[in-house]
């Protein structure tokens, strides 16, 4: 079980340039949603690079400095009779690697006759509206927004049905995953006049205000620490205190530094408070967590022992790094400024439904901090003024899918809002797993989540080819 | 029948401060949509004057500046059981002066226990971003844009049902004519978890790009002359060859000012093309025009009887004023930057299916011309990319309404697209007529109109009360 922990973890874990908010929690609301974990493709992923002009500012006329916008086109089974369009929509990292990690689109190509399209979201990857100083302040960040990522979504598809010959009368469908899965369906619900509907993986479209609880995610990831073993989570629970009590001097510093194979010796009281911070990021694995009621001393060796596993796999390592998390080929810097502005995503914990010290929400710090790091305060209403919250029921054509295991579940759309509107549960499914490709590995669970995706995907496409089409 | 043509003229006829475009169809591009033409209410007008502030620029973090966006109340008839909320998506102009020009929201409020809330267009009457300066420069007029001004009523709406007990659980109906109309529509397309539907009255969203034939607003005026009354599109039609043929010489000019009572002679062929400019914005009353077949000096000595029924009503003026077209309590200035950025609507002319000497639609020309005024450049398709252009069937619960005299309904939702987007047309109705208060003088077929758009709404606020309702 503590592999199947592992690779759970590795896959909604990825944590970006964390933002100095001091407690427990920090790093979470800047938690990227996607994943670290590459998998291997089942079939050969050939793509031709292409770039596209777009304006950096689509809402205002004064500014039309214009910048390239890189997509991947992927046109094998690609037919112009009866195809189709699937269309990524890029999320915060550069294309390619979702491209190599979107697996279930070349899968399905062939039969659904379907052109592939990554497209880069701006301000990740190479798509730098400025260059060098896209990151520069918030000037240059000024157009980093979910907004105009969609427009730019908007504009490539039309160009692309204008330029390419065939493409003009197909459907299109929007498919993303994490935030790229609400990319898509934001993209259905405001331009559906571009795509027919939209497969949004593991979006966590309601992780907004309050539409859901803020400490959902970590009850989540608590409970899929109980069933991964008897007695993991409790441990975790335990560490904290014999933490605390621990590190009340200097020798238990030094012996907690000790025991931890820190490369840097605990300090002080912000030194220890770092260190929960960054198990609580890492998390541990649970074989080696079967007992809570050791010693704290005893406790906290069997930590390192789970921690030196996910840090230190090679053996090679003298020591544990607390400046390394996860590695990550996303876009950290571009992350964390949205999670700073549009993306807010409400965290918390009260250590009785999860394993973690308690912690609440605390909005006024977390603008603060976003203040001092970017110069621009979160308003955390307007995804939902602009998106809808709960009240979408008027939108069609959006397949909604979680995976059970995946703490991102907590905050996306777990069941059917009508008929067009469907979610898919994978049980025992990790952070849009259904988004990978085909392997021998997966249950059966996934297999069906995939093959009814696309029953639907093939329904909107019928349901278009049925219809009487106009040209604008 | 030349009352009824100079009330159809005052009712489509609102040229702005023309940006100078050589010829003649140079105003029509920058038309204002609404009317200038003020109906008596038949109820009395109540309403409280309030301010919100909002966000100048919702689409990005940087500038977190704000303005006070002006709107109007009036609760004299709504109720907090079963009621319902009627919002007027202001337009380009002074609120109050729509406020008091849609009579047919006052009327309905008791029916369907309304609140009226009527919200102002950002940069216009009170609500200006930045005061005095708002229009000084592109930096300044940078968030002018439909987009922005749909997120200021979304935000609005969201204020009202938080801060007004008994408002957070009704359907808000977005209702709107013209540009307003536009709006409207557009609002319900974008934000359908916000308003339950729309009334969009004489709302030209196809009078872009070549969704619609260019000329079909100027052909809809000749149809529109030609039923007035016998040879007087004829007569406009012979008059500009008459123009030209008598300002070949000076001698001709000087009998032609004369003739025309003009306040400044003609002096050149610029004048000239002014002239026609001129007499092609106003138009004139048919009464003077019943025989095209005259001398070119009789046709102008009749041209200008009917010109003077249109400027000289009281009889006072000595001569008419070529600067002078009909008064304004729109805002000129804001519609001439929009007409250039977003809101570009081609218009044209052949001279067989109309009246006017023939002239195409040149962007390239028109573009130049708003660089030159604004230092802006027109995006002719943005507004097709971003609401949809024809493809628009998946959206919902959306009336469009049209009179078949006025020549906007060339632009406008003609026929039914599904069962829940209907379009009303009203035979020998002006421009959105239906949303005038009622009067002894309505045709049958307005009043037909207006009950079919109640019952729309009925329903509307029905389906609402049925369905369980989310708070987000």
């Amino acid at each position: 079980m503590g592999r199947l922990v592992l690779l759970l973890l590795l896959a909604f874990l990825m944590p970006g340039l964390a933002i100095p908010v001091p407690p427990a929690l920090k790093a979470l609301s800047n938690l990227h949603l996607s994943t670290s974990f590459t998998s291997r493709p089942s079939v050969v992923m050939k793509y031709s690079i292409h770039y596209i002009e777009q304006k950096i500012d689509h809402f205002g006329f004064k500014n039309d400095k214009t910048f390239n916008q890189r997509y991947l086109i992927a046109d094998q089974h690609w037919r112009k009779e009866g195809g189709s369009i699937l269309f990524y929509t890029g999320n915060e990292g550069d294309i390619i690697w979702f491209c190599n990690n979107t697996g279930f689109m070349w899968d399905v190509a062939e039969e659904l006759k379907a052109m592939l399209v990554f497209a880069e979201h701006r301000y990740y990857g190479q798509s730098l509206p400025f260059g060098a100083d896209s990151f520069r302040d918030s000037r240059h960040l000024n157009f980093l927004t979910s907004e105009q990522a969609l427009a730019d979504f908007a504009e490539l598809i039309k160009h692309l049905k204008r330029t390419i010959p065939g493409a003009e009368n197909q459907p299109v469908i929007a498919l993303g995953g994490s935030y790229g899965g609400m990319l898509a369906a934001w993209f259905r619900m405001k331009y559906p006049h571009i795509v027919v509907g939209a497969l949004a993986a593991s979006a966590p479209i309601w992780q907004f205000e309050d539409i859901v609880p803020c400490g959902v995610f970590m009850k989540i990831v608590t409970t899929d620490f109980k069933r991964s073993g008897p007695n993991c989570s409790e441990s975790i629970q335990s560490s904290w205190d014999a933490i605390n009590r621990l590190t009340r001097n200097g020798t238990g510093m030094d012996w907690l530094s000790e025991a931890l194979h820190l490369c840097t010796p605990l300090k002080n009281a912000q030194d220890v408070q770092h260190l929960k911070d960054w198990i609580s990021e890492t998390w541990v694995v649970c074989q080696y967590l079967k007992n809570p009621n050791l010693s704290d001393k005893k406790l906290l060796q069997n930590i390192f022992q789970a921690l030196n596993v996910y840090y230190n796999y090679s053996g090679q390592a003298r020591c544990l790094n607390m400046s390394e998390t996860s590695t990550s080929s996303l876009g950290s810097l571009g992350w964390s400024y949205q999670a700073c502005t549009e993306i807010v995503m409400p965290f918390c914990t009260n250590g009785i439904d999860d394993m973690f010290e308690p912690q609440p929400w605390d909005l006024k710090t977390f603008s603060d901090e976003c203040f001092k790091q970017w110069g621009v305060k979160p308003r955390p209403s307007w995804i939902t003024s602009m998106y809808g919250g709960k009240n979408i029921s008027s939108h069609t054509n959006i397949i909604f899918s979680n995976g059970d295991l995946d703490p991102w579940s907590g905050g996306g759309v777990t069941k059917n809002i009508t008929n067009t509107l469907v979610a898919i549960i994978i049980p025992e499914g990790a952070h849009h797993l259904d988004l990978r490709a085909n392997s021998a590995f997966d249950p059966m669970t996934v297999l069906l989540a995939r093959s009814l995706e696309v029953k639907y995907m093939k329904q909107w496409i019928r349901d278009f080819y049925a219809s009487p089409r106009k040209k604008h």
